[in-house]
């Protein structure tokens, strides 16, 4: 691990681990929710609301960003930090997930993947070595490998195909990485295929890398299926290294990969609902603002939540923003979304700390149960 | 005056005036721009960053906030002070402005007014009593009279009936406030004819008001005719009673009335030009950040700004996130319009309470004539 970095699991309940990551940008808590900032800004949230929720680290996405400003402006600015405003830890994913999801043409060759810009069509190729530039240029403390990034669902000679590729761009970005003050991390592809997971494990641990991610889950398999091969990597990945479940934000899913041994993740989920009208709650439930029964409703949006929109509003107000398409809807509801995520963590932190990780999450199923019951209705799948 | 009301001038330097107006959510100091809140909410900010800025009294909307949420579910929050969580004075227009310019047929009755909801194009009728229930239900500390708004360009047979309109609505008005904690507004038409604006003015005082707002300027007719208006109505009007010019908030035009006497102005100018990615500056100067121009700027927004989103982002930043159409441009922007008209009513108070204030607008418009120089390219009309 670069000397800027440390990373040290302070203890242990179950396979739950609270851990401490030192970075040049300071601390992270874990296990820790990482609120997504794609283009540069998590959406309808000022930098200091972000600090106000508690975030910890922020993520930037190397594919937007690079073709929209530039990694060249990003860099004028001294990076992501300065150009977002955002003095605390930063990861920026590799772009591949999107070189790979979004619409478009992609020719996969040798030494990386040619595809079109969703900005204006243009072709362009992404290899390992132009993907560690473009993450040197955006300046993140944290940044990660290209990699090919297939749901569990594909065609075991494709997904095999991708844990190759994934693997030898790992090689490559590994040997391109320079910044003492970056951290890279390996992403572990492999479906829901156990053998494929093992061998992708296996040959990223070859390489050696300083923190791993887990990487092509929560994309379309089934629950039971991700969680196995989160328990599987829990064996395979050392101890001591950072683990990075990469897309979960539903408050049952994290508390079931942090119940797994992962350390931090991210996820769209909390700033995206906000935008549809949709609170989340800590035990899972979700709030639709639209529902004509919060009309006249002077509750809080969650009775007991600790953000300025449930010090402040009531839910008769915030049906009112969402109907009228106000912008301030989508504000407060991504502070008290990113809020409701940050603190369940902080919980999840103090109850493995505790040692009673177990007890904590029960807690939290109970109250969905009563929350999802037929008497309370507040509250959606 | 009411007895929860007080309206003091406390300086003048020519016709300007330095005021200070009691109302029962706290003191304005005038002259005051007060930022609008049509729906109850000033688009994209939230109440704790309108404290933030300055901001002393804000506006809401009647006809907007009758048909959604619907005065009675503002009323159950206590008003709107508890319903939009604003602590500090509001005052609603009486929605007569909406009634006469936003789209429908309109059926002009002795009693009222007769119009379809932009809503869902339900028929419905505005009395000078119904329009005092409705701003008694909202409960704003300043609520105005029923009023027949009609430009300056309109045909003078046409004014002179909104004149009569308007005094015969006013006079039902005053018959129909009750609330001892609502200041009542008397709105002063006649568009830019100077003997319908005396008779206006002579009928309203006949009436007597506590304080008179001057309507239906800036609404299309001639800046000179705007200003001859003013002067007159400075003439006219009580020196003791508060003035409130509607719809005003560009830099130059809010100098101009504050110069001619009056004392507190609205407009959503600010806010609008936020969300179309337009910055003001103090100067009258506007940033269209757009412009390519800004696409590599490190420069501050407004260099000596003390507005968070000066102290913090660059104008490549900010061209970023308005070409990426993120809201948050959008609340960056409304914080800094907003701040940058609160900061020019301030030092415009500090002026007059020095008696430099022509001084201090000279300073205002020789920054204005060097900022739109053909070296400064940074502003545009």
């Amino acid at each position: 691990m670069p000397a800027q970095f440390a990373f040290a699991v302070e203890a242990r309940d179950g396979r739950a681990r609270a851990g401490r990551l030192r970075t040049p940008h300071g601390e992270v808590l874990t296990p820790c929710f990482m609120p997504v900032g794609t283009k540069a800004t998590v959406k309808a949230l000022e930098p200091r609301e972000l600090t106000e929720v508690g975030a910890e680290m922020v993520l930037g996405n190397s594919y937007h960003l690079y073709f929209r400003p530039g990694a060249e402006i990003v860099a004028a600015h001294g990076g992501l930090h300065g150009f977002m405003g955002w003095k605390g830890p930063i990861l920026t994913d590799s772009g591949g997930f999107q070189v790979f999801s979004l619409a478009g043409t992609r020719v996969l060759r040798e030494d990386g993947v040619e595809f079109s810009s969703i900005y204006d069509g243009s072709r362009h190729l992404f290899t390992p070595q132009h993907i560690i530039q473009i993450q040197e240029a955006l300046g993140a403390d944290l940044v990660t490998c290209l990699d090919h990034c297939m749901p569990g669902t594909a065609k075991p000679a494709d997904l095999e195909a991708a844990v190759e590729r994934t693997t030898r761009w790992a090689a490559a970005c590994r040997r391109a990485q320079r910044r003492p003050d970056q951290l890279l991390v390996g992403i572990v592809q492999g479906g829901v295929d156990e053998a494929l997971r093992r061998r992708a494990a296996a040959e990223l641990l070859d390489l050696g890398f300083a923190a791993y991610a887990i990487g092509g889950l929560s994309v379309g398999e089934r629950t039971p299926d991700m969680l196995r091969m989160v328990e599987l990597l829990d064996e395979l990945l050392p101890e001591e290294r950072l683990r990075y479940f990469m897309g979960i934000g539903d408050p049952q899913g994290v508390l079931d990969v942090i119940a797994r041994g992962v350390d931090i993740f991210d996820c769209v989920l909390p700033t995206r609902l906000a935008r549809t009208g949709t609170a989340l709650t800590a035990c899972g439930g979700r709030l639709n603002l639209r529902n004509a029964r919060f009309a006249d409703d002077l509750a809080p949006l969650v009775r007991g939540c600790d953000c300025y929109c449930c010090r402040t509003f009531t839910r008769a107000y915030l049906r009112h923003l969402v109907n009228q398409k106000e912008i301030l809807a989508a504000q407060l509801l991504s502070l008290h979304n990113v809020r409701t995520l940050i603190r369940l963590c902080a919980e999840a932190r103090d109850a493995i700390r505790a040692g009673n990780l177990t007890q904590y999450t029960a807690s939290v199923r109970a109250k969905r149960s009563l929350a999802v019951g037929p008497h309370q209705g507040g509250f959606e799948e």
